[in-house]
């Protein structure tokens, strides 16, 4: 039984990157409050461009719930220096997420440390590394949730790949920790529907993130679709995400160096609203 | 406990599109020859323009072994009428396969349907086309070799995208099929290891392919590294491989429009020929 979203964009969140190019953190959050956008995500560099105390006020003042920092991880590192640095910044990203009154501290937590092409090792950093920030986060309430990022980034940003290897390495840190499920990630997994039930028994399923999949894909990174212009079974993949007992906000999310970041801001937000409520 | 390729050519073979935009399949046939590389993968498209027969004489001629012919598969599609043509044109590349004695047919499966969004329907599809042509490859004594694609092309090139998806559906058709794993596809798998295993322990792994992950990767499909210019471990997954009991050859497949495909043919396959016998 999928909730009804079409009268409602107090559901919808909006993920900072998906208008990075045109409007700073400000205009965003204005451009939230001017087409009824229930939350906000934001990036840490466009926090920290306008200050994260203002960020804050600005947020609270707006009524936005805030579904996300984005980002911490990117644990690894080719020396231990390197792995303390990682360490300490993400003990920071968790101050500036409790700050800002996120429901979880997302992670991409890195991939293969320069010159390495040793997958293990850099997923054992990556254990390490949250291991290491966990208990910090534990004292300040603040979740942290693990974003296993489509194979086609293992080697540069995310050596977590699909939902099972996310919520294996859950299972092995314990609590405060879960996962962020984007579609764009994980759609092809012929596990994901068992993946989301899993993470939503353990309650480990703390955001969820919506875009879609364009065929032809002209750039690994910049190329994400608006809902509905894709292949994704958006409906199909909410059905279970919802069925798992998530009841959180659908966080827009789209890198689109070529078409979205190129267009009118309100446009982009007004398309988001609209596909929001018709096709996710 | 590896194989020494070092001193030996005649464990490489080489795929025909890694030279594609260079030469015709005669001349690739000749310069497996003069590079004294031991085995061969055409593609029906390069075997159609020189003609069957033509190509299973030089081939013989030439003493290469054929590790596999490029390509059935492509199930999936939106009719009937749609299916039982790929299902027919499935029966010609056995027999072809079977001309020009192939070790194995390789199947890149298929993706969605035009207009679907039904991942589970595809792999429906998928399993019975294969069910459809797989009495007729018993009949042959010609193997097909399911070759789960990287994720990112889980739309529009095969729905099978992992090693355990295609282990599994190799479980439900029985005997004659097995699985092709080239390291560009299954590498950043966290499961990678225990699929090789299994494949070799039910005497499923059919062929062995190698190139590299570039970072960055510029193109989705066209930008394959050659072996050592990437992230691939690629001895630690031949060490995989041979511990799974393969003892036929590497296959070298690369497809790289905007750097190997220009090259001098002869610098290529004398590159491939070096990085076998160091890197691989």
């Amino acid at each position: 039984m999928l909730r009804d979203l079409s009268g409602d964009t107090s559901l919808m969140s909006l993920n900072t990157a998906t208008v990075r190019e045109q409007w700073d953190l400000k205009e965003i959050i204005n451009g939230c409050v001017r087409h009824k956008i229930g939350g906000i995500s934001p990036w840490r560099d466009q926090v920290s461009a306008i200050g994260l105390d203002e960020t804050a006020k600005r947020i609270e003042d707006a009524g936005l719930r805030v579904t996300g920092l984005c980002r911490g991880g990117m644990f690894p590192a080719a020396d231990a220096a390197g792995r303390q640095a990682n360490i300490d910044d993400n003990r920071r990203a968790i101050d500036e997420a409790v700050t800002i009154g996120a429901d979880c501290l997302v992670l991409v937590v890195g991939g293969l440390p320069g010159g390495s092409k040793d997958l293990a090792d850099a997923r054992g950093q990556v254990f390490d590394g949250i291991s290491a920030v966990l208990d910090h986060a534990r004292s300040n309430h603040m979740p942290l949730a693990i974003e296993p990022l489509h194979p086609m980034y293992a080697a540069d940003r995310a050596c977590v790949n699909t939902l099972r290897q996310a919520l294996d390495m859950c299972d092995g840190l314990g609590a405060g920790i879960g996962v962020a499920v984007d579609v764009y990630h994980v759609w092809w997994d012929p596990d994901l529907e068992a993946g989301i039930a899993r993470a939503g028994a353990n309650s480990q399923l703390l955001a969820y993130h919506v875009c879609d999949w364009l065929v032809e894909t002209k750039d690994l990174l910049l190329d994400r679709g608006m809902m509905g212009d894709g292949v994704i079974d958006l409906k199909g993949i909410r059905t279970w995400v919802e069925a798992a007992g998530y009841d959180s906000l659908c966080e827009v999310e789209i890198f689109s160096a070529a078409n979205w970041w190129k267009r009118d801001p309100d446009d982009v937000l007004k398309t988001c609203v609209t596909r929001h409520q018709t096709v996710v």
